[in-house]
C-alpha cells in the first residue's frame, strides 16, 4: 500500500482548530481560504501519493551516490523534483514578489506534512531551500534577493544550511571556517562543513549554500559569526550560471536512515577560496540563522507528524489484513484479523491519538505565525509571535520524540515482518531517528524552552496558553454532550490534571531556574514532553468539542475523532503527573549530579 | 572503544541480591560458589571482550551470505565459535552427565549477558542451542538424548527452534507442517518454516532442528502439534555423520538488525521428506516448546539487558570525550565534555538505572529457577517455580522494551554522530528492535502475565512478591542511613507508591479479567511495564540497602550504586501511577473499542 494524505483530517484541523477562516481575513491572505486550501491539498495529495511516495523505498534501497565529487540522486528523484517545481510547490508560502504564491503558513503546513510522509529524504531538499529563502528574506540585501530568490522560490536552485563542523555541532561558538574580505564586496570562504543535507546533488542547476564563518578579527564565540551566501556556480551579470565556485563535496555519510538524502562533507576554499557574499551585517550570523532555524525546526516537527502518520497508516492496514489468534473475549471461535486484539488496538489507538494531537498543535502554531506576520494590530502580532516562539521547540521536540516511539510501535504491530526490510515499517523507524537530533537535539529545544521561552518572559507565553486551556476546560464542562457525556467527563478530568501538572512545572522553572540551573535543565526534556502532552491533549479536547458539534454531518469521521480524543486522554495525558514528579523531585538534590564522571 | 563486561557489578548482584551463597548450598550446586563465579566471569569477560566483541561491527557490515542453499557466516565468526566451544561455554549450566559443567543458572546468566553484549548476532547461535538442549532434556527419549545431547552440549552441533510458518506466527494453532510416520519409528517431515535463527550456517558440523508439525489425523489447533528432531545430517549407527537430510535453506532474510545472524527460510521434504524423530509424545509439542521457550524468553530478556549495557558504555565514553558548549551553571567559561550537561546526565543516568534494575531482576529470577530445580523441599520448589514463571514474561518483555528505549537514548547522546553507521550506536538501536518481537512479542508476554501468571493462580505469585516488597520497604525505614537518609526517604516514597500502583492493578486484573477481557488485556502491556518498573525498582532499593552497608569498602562503586538507585526512583518509578491510571481507566468504557475497524 501507499500513503494516503489525510486531507479531510487536515481540513478539519485547519478550519476547526487553527482558525483558517480568520486567517483568510488577515491583510494579504485573502486567498488563504477554505476553498483554496481544499483545492491545494487535493492537488498536493495527488503529487505526494502518486509521484513522490512510490520513490520512498527505492531511495532507501539505492541511496544517493558520490563519485569524484559529484552526487547522483536515486533514479526517479530528479524527474519527481521537476514535477514538484513545475507545480509551483516550492513557492507556496513565499512572497508573490519573488514568484511565490504568498499563501498562509497554515496552508503550507499540510503540504509540507504530506510531502514528508511520502518521502522524507526527498522532502528534505525543498525544506532546506525554504530555510535559505527565509534567511535571504530576513537579512539579504536587495541585490542578493533579486539575484537569488526568484530561482530559489521557483525551485530551479536549491538551498542548504552550513552550520556544523567536526568540532562544532550544538556548540556553534566553536565554528572555525574563515571568510576573508576581498575589497570588492566579496569574501573568500574556507573551511570544512559536515552534515550538509543535500549539500551536493544533480537535481537542480545550482545550489545556494548559506554558510556560517568568521571574518578576520571577529570576536570569539557566537558573537563573531557571520552568514555568507556561497553558490555552487557563480552568476554572470545577467544572472546566468558562470564559473564553478571553490566548494566541493568530498564525501557523503553512510547513515541509519534518510539514505536517499545525501549528507555531504563540503570543503570550502581548497583551491584558493570560495567566493561568498555577506548576508546582512557582519557578526550577526547566528541571529539570522536562528530566524531561519525557527522555520526549519517547525518543519522538522511536521516531519515527525508526517512519519508518524505514514507509519500508522501502514500498521493499520497490516492489522486489518493479518489473521492470527482467537479474540480474547471469545467473540469468534477462529483466528481473526489482529486489529481485533486489544494490544494491537492499544498500539494503533496510541499512534493515532499522538499523531492527531501533535498535528493539531503544529497547525495551531502555524496559525500563530500567520497572525504574527499579518495581523494589523502590533500588540496582537507580538502576542502571537511570543506564543509561536514558545510552541516551536515543543512542536519540534515533542513531535519528533513521539515519531521515534510511533514508528517503533509501527514495527511492533507488524511482528516479525516488521523487522524484515522489504516490509517498509523498518524504514520509517530508521528515518525517524534523525528527527530528534538534527536542527537542534531535543535537549537543545528544551534549553530553548526553559531559557529563552520561559525564564526570559517570566512565563508570560506559558501562562497565556494555560488560560486558553482553562477556557477549553470550561467549554467541556458547560457543553451538553449527550451520549458522549462520559467521554467529556474523562477528557475534562485528565486535561485538568495535565494542566495543573504543567502549571506546577512552569512555576518550578520560574522559581528555580536561576538558583538551581542544573536541576531545572535536567528537567528540561521532561518539561518539553509534558508541555507536548498537555498542549496536544488540549487540542484533542478542542477537537472533541468540534466533533461533537458536527457529529451528525459525518458520524463515522467525527465519531472516530471523539474516540481518539478519549484515547489521548486515557493513554497519553495520564503520563503528565509522572513527568511533573520527575521534574520537581530534585530541588537541589538531583541524583544525576551525585555521580562523578568516573562513576559513569 | 570495546565493551567491558561489568564483572564487579555482576558479582554484586549475584551475591547481594540473588543469594549466590545460598544457591551454592543447594543439592548439586556446591561448585556454584562465589570463587568459581568470579573465576568464570573473569574468563568469560576475556573471551567476550577480546574475541567476540571485535567481530560485532564486522557482522553488521558483512552479514552472513546465502548461496545455493549454503550460508557462510561473517569472516571470523567460525574461528570465534571454535574458541567459544573449546572453552566449554556452551555446557556451562547443562548436566555433567552430557558433558556440561552443571553450574547454576545464576552463574550462566552473566555469561550469557556478556556474550550478548559483545555480539548479539553471534550469541544467538548458542542461545538457540541451549533451547534445543532444554527441549531434549525435558522430553527426549534416552536414545535421542544419548545420540544428540553430548554434541549439542559441547557446541560441536548447534540447535534451532522451528515454530513459525508464513501464516502461523504468534498463532501456532495455524501450523501446517506435516509429519508422516514411516512405520520404523521415524517420520517424514514436510513444510515451510520461516524466521529460523541460525537455521543454516557453516560454523558447526551439524544442525539439530526442533520442528513443530502435525501427524495425520492429529486434532486441529494447538492440541494437534507434535515436536520433531530433524538433523541436517542423519547419524550413522556409530553416531558419525551420515546422509544429508531433506531440509534446505531456500533463502535468508534482509533485516533491520542482527544481520550476521542468518534468519533462514527452511524447506522440509521437497525431495521426499526429511527424516525426523518424535520428541516425547505425539500432540504434546506445544507443551514441550513452552518449557523450552521459558528458558529462551529469559535468555532474550538477558539480551535486552546486554544491549542496554553495551549502548550505555558506548554513550558514557563518548560523553566524556566530546567537548561542546559551556555548562549551564556557569562553572566553566569554556566548552566542556558533554557529560557535564544536565540532559546528557539525565539520559546516561536513566540508561544506567534501567539497565541495573533489569539486570538485578533477571538474576533474581535465575536464582528462583535454581531453587525451583535444586531445593530439596518440594513446597519450596513449587513456590520458587511459580515466582520464576511470573517473572519470566516480565524479564523478557520489560528488559526488551527498555532496550529499545535505551539504545535510542544511546544514539541521542551521540547527537549527529549517532546517526552515522560507523559510530556503532545505530547498530545497537537496530539490533535491539527484534528483542521485543521474537520469542513472543511483548503483547504475547503480557497475555501470559495476565492469563497464565495472574488470573490462573488468583494472583498468588504477584501477592508473594508484593509481600517481599513490603519487607524491603520496612528495611528502608528501619535502617540508619546516615548521610544517605534523604536518598532512603525518596526511594521509600517512590517504591511505596509504585507498590500500591502494582497492587491496585493486580486487584483490577483479578476482578475484571473474566468480566471485561478486552479492557484487561488492553492493559496487559502497561501492566507488564508497571510490573517491570516496580520490581526493578524494588531490586534497586535492595541494592541501595546493600550498598549502604558496604559503602566504606569501596566508596566509588557503592556510592555510584546509591546514586543510581536514587535515579531509578525519581526518573523511572515516578511513571508507575500514570500506568496504573491508564490500565484501570477503562473499566468497560475503553475508547479503543469505541472505534470500528474502518475508522482506523
Amino acid at each position: 500500500m501507499s500513503y494516503t494524505p489525510p486531507v479531510k483530517e487536515m481540513m478539519f484541523v485547519m478550519e476547526e482548530l487553527a482558525g483558517l477562516a480568520r486567517i483568510s481575513q488577515l491583510s494579504g491572505l485573502a486567498d488563504s481560504n477554505a476553498d483554496t486550501a481544499q483545492a491545494i491539498l487535493d492537488e498536493g495529495a495527488k503529487l505526494a501519493a502518486e509521484v513522490i511516495a512510490p520513490l520512498n523505498a527505492a531511495g532507501d534501497q539505492r541511496p544517493s551516490e558520490w563519485r569524484d565529487g559529484m552526487v547522483t540522486a536515486t533514479p526517479g528523484f530528479s524527474d519527481a523534483y521537476r514535477q514538484y517545481t513545475e507545480g509551483g510547490w516550492q513557492g507556496i508560502s513565499h512572497p508573490v514578489e519573488f514568484g511565490g504564491q504568498g499563501l498562509a503558513k497554515l496552508i503550507a503546513s499540510p503540504c509540507i506534512e504530506m510531502l514528508n510522509a511520502s518521502n522524507l529524504s526527498f522532502a528534505l531538499c525543498p525544506l532546506l531551500t525554504d530555510g535559505a529563502i527565509e534567511a535571504l528574506l530576513t537579512a539579504g540585501s536587495e541585490e542578493l534577493k533579486a539575484r537569488f530568490l526568484p530561482k530559489l522560490v521557483e525551485g530551479a536552485w536549491t538551498g542548504t544550511m552550513n552550520l556544523t563542523e567536526p568540532q562544532a555541532g550544538s556548540d556553534l561558538s566553536l565554528v572555525r571556517s574563515r571568510a576573508e574580505p576581498q575589497g570588492d564586496g566579496t569574501y573568500k570562504v574556507s573551511g570544512t562543513k559536515i552534515f550538509i543535507t543535500w549539500g551536493e546533488h544533480d537535481m537542480a542547476e545550482n545550489i545556494v549554500h548559506l554558510v556560517l564563518a568568521r571574518t578576520p578579527n571577529a570576536p570569539e564565540g557566537v558573537k563573531g559569526i557571520s552568514l555568507f551566501l556561497v553558490p555552487k556556480f557563480l552568476l554572470n551579470d545577467d544572472g546566468s550560471l558562470g564559473a564553478r565556485n571553490d566548494v566541493h563535496c568530498v564525501s557523503i555519510e553512510h547513515k541509519l536512515g534518510i539514505k536517499a538524502s545525501p549528507t555531504a562533507v563540503l570543503q570550502y576554499g581548497d583551491k584558493g577560496g570560495a567566493i561568498g557574499y555577506l548576508v546582512g551585517e557582519e557578526n550577526r550570523g547566528l541571529e539570522y540563522m536562528f530566524i531561519m532555524m525557527n522555520a526549519a525546526r517547525f518543519g522538522v516537527g511536521l516531519q515527525g507528524i508526517a512519519l508518524s502518520d505514514a507509519a500508522y497508516q501502514k500498521a493499520a492496514e497490516y492489522a486489518k489484513e493479518r489473521i492470527q489468534s482467537r479474540p480474547v473475549d471469545g467473540s469468534d471461535a477462529g483466528s481473526v484479523a489482529i486489529i481485533r486484539h486489544p494490544d494491537v488496538r492499544r498500539m494503533l489507538g496510541t499512534m493515532r491519538a499522538l499523531t492527531e494531537g501533535a498535528r493539531a498543535l503544529a497547525y495551531v502554531a502555524a496559525a500563530h505565525a500567520d497572525f504574527a506576520h499579518h495581523d494589523e494590530d502590533a500588540a496582537s502580532r507580538a502576542r502571537h509571535q511570543a506564543i509561536n516562539e514558545y510552541l516551536v521547540p515543543i512542536v519540534k521536540g515533542w513531535s519528533t520524540e513521539m515519531a521515534v516511539d510511533i514508528t517503533s510501535l509501527g514495527v511492533q504491530v507488524h511482528g516479525g515482518m516488521g523487522f524484515i526490510e522489504e516490509t517498509g515499517a523498518a524504514q520509517f523507524y530508521r528515518d525517524a531517528r534523525i528527527l530528534s537530533i538534527y536542527e537542534g537535539t531535543t535537549a537543545i529545544q528544551a534549553n530553548d524552552l526553559v531559557g529563552r521561552k520561559t525564564l526570559r518572559d517570566s512565563g508570560a507565553a506559558a501562562h497565556a496558553l494555560l488560560e486558553e486551556i482553562d477556557a477549553t476546560l470550561e467549554s467541556l464542562r458547560s457543553t451538553d454532550a449527550g451520549d458522549a457525556a462520559r467521554v467529556f467527563e474523562a477528557v475534562h478530568r485528565r486535561l485538568a490534571d495535565g494542566r495543573e501538572a504543567l502549571a506546577n512545572v512552569v512555576a518550578y522553572v520560574l522559581e528555580s531556574g536561576k538558583r538551581d540551573p542544573n536541576a531545572v535543565f535536567a528537567g528540561g526534556v521532561p518539561y518539553l514532553k509534558l508541555a507536548g502532552i498537555v498542549l496536544s491533549g488540549w487540542q484533542m479536547a478542542r477537537a472533541l468539542l468540534a466533533a461533537q458539534r458536527k457529529r451528525a454531518e459525518d458520524p463515522q469521521f467525527y465519531g472516530a475523532k471523539i474516540a481518539t480524543a478519549h484515547c489521548f486522554s486515557e493513554y497519553v495525558l495520564t503520563q503528565a503527573r509522572g513527568l511533573e514528579t520527575a521534574i520537581v523531585c530534585a530541588h537541589g538534590d538531583d541524583p544525576l549530579f551525585a555521580l562523578n564522571e568516573a562513576q559513569f
